[in-house]
């Protein structure tokens, strides 16, 4: 058995679990055998006025076939 | 005075902030005089289909008697 | 164009969303020109019974005029 | 020339060698002109009775063509 | 469900394996539920002549009750 | 042979050294077979006026029987 | 949105910007929408007399569509 | 003698080397008695077509009178 | 509530103890509401004949009106 | 008492375990009073077809005389 | 076969590069067998007016014979 | 104009302080144009009963001429 990782930076305008969510989703349509994932760092990107994207980085491991 | 440190994994299906909560029920239910805690990392279970385990690893540091 | 860079942590009893907003809030109502934010680390303050101060503490960069 | 790099986690219930050697052996099954690899982490999982699930992750760099 | 890590170094004069295993057992011998392990550090004591005693640092996550 | 690791922080308001070792006192009260310890980190609590609390943060570590 | 991040080494027989910018050459020939890029370390290669290549890893991100 | 460290972050189109002088540029214009710098990070934004900002930040020391 | 951290390097000719008070001196002189600090780094300028400045680098955190 | 750490980079077509005892083969055989031994990272070249050699960086620590 | 890493730090009043190459360059005239070197850190000596002193920190690795 | 740094331990059993000086010291001794020190870490060996050792590892760096 070998797992995999990739690095995803999932965003949202509401909140760090938000973000994380979506990149969890995005790699659930992707891959399967998904088995884990490790935040990595949060982050806000706020460079439009009364705008805060929230971002966390995932790494997501899932098992090669 | 000397202060101790432990290092508990909550859990939660919710979020992070859930996760973090329930390592820190944990430990006020069997230690007194907790000072405050640190979050070490943030990760999630993905192996069973459709299910998400937020986990949340905290050091706890609390004042020995 | 160069950047400036600043440490704030903010807190909040309801969550670690909450005690980064917060942080932002503050960075927001004295500096123009935020670009983003990076977390730094988030904690706990339970050094009173029955209560949990969370912090988050984050980088805040801001354009120089 | 330009290397890439990707991340695999081997296992093996033998040991660490043998994991990391489990995750080169899948590398080298998939991609050409593999040039070196580094060890990120050494684990293991224990979660069944009287099982060791030794891993190995790595940092596998190949040549991009 | 909340998990708590504790660290052990277990010693072998054979080999880092054999030194992460006598920590292991160690653990399995004293604590339910073990779910994982995690290798901090890899060392070698060798202040007496002829000899190299294998230290290998874990952590060792077991469930709480 | 197997160590275990605790993490201790001693306090005092004379000095980092003085902080340090109130926390090794503290560990050889309560154990035996001491071997080792690290600093981990130094820091000063200061929020009454006029007082300076310093801290070390150590690991201990200490073979058990 | 939803943001990747890949491994790539530049090399280069004349400056570490030089080896950079290779890597992101190759990156923006393959891939759309690349946002940043973050250097996660400098290296050089001697092992032949009288040269010197110059290596520059970086993390290079870029949008899923 | 007390130092204060602040941390700058230099832009250019050309090099890692312009945008760190750039950082110490401005850091001079509004600061005396400068001693060093130390680079934290490089980094590129990307985010428009046929553009690469380099990006380094700096963490600029000055003796406070 | 919100805080601040600002790094401060204070130096002595005696002692670490010493270098770092004398970067809490500092702090405290054009600061209100210091609460805590954190022990950065330790080093030793030696660049003049028989001369040792020890540094200490300080993170001084301070609550923001 | 003064100790010194010198790194060494032991290689093997074998084991991580036979590099790290070929750098303190190589150790012992130029140095007396060596004490302990840190392991700094494990790796793998693999740049020649159907080869692997393991290698392992140490920090090994002898005292002065 | 075993590499053994020195640290040497290089300076320039032109570059990074420039700073490098004078640590690779003095490696060279005094070792042989040099196979690779690790940037560990760029720094910037600035004390005295209208000079910036480039600095690059190196792990030099070369063989041993 | 190129430094060399080396990595020395100090002990001392009487104070953090006492042993990086016992550090410098040696360097010192055997080393002209020591320029500055930089302390690793610190730490205490306490294997013999009523004994306790503090060391301070330290990175030393001089000119090379």
């Amino acid at each position: 058995m070998v797992f995999k990782k990739i690095t995803l930076i999932g965003t949202s305008d509401e909140s760090f679990d938000a973000a994380a969510d979506e990149a969890l989703d995005r790699a659930e349509n992707t891959l399967d055998n998904i088995y884990w994932a490790e935040v990595e760092e949060f982050g806000v990107e706020m460079d439009a006025a009364d705008s805060r994207e929230y971002q966390a980085e995932l790494e997501v491991a899932f098992e090669l076939e």
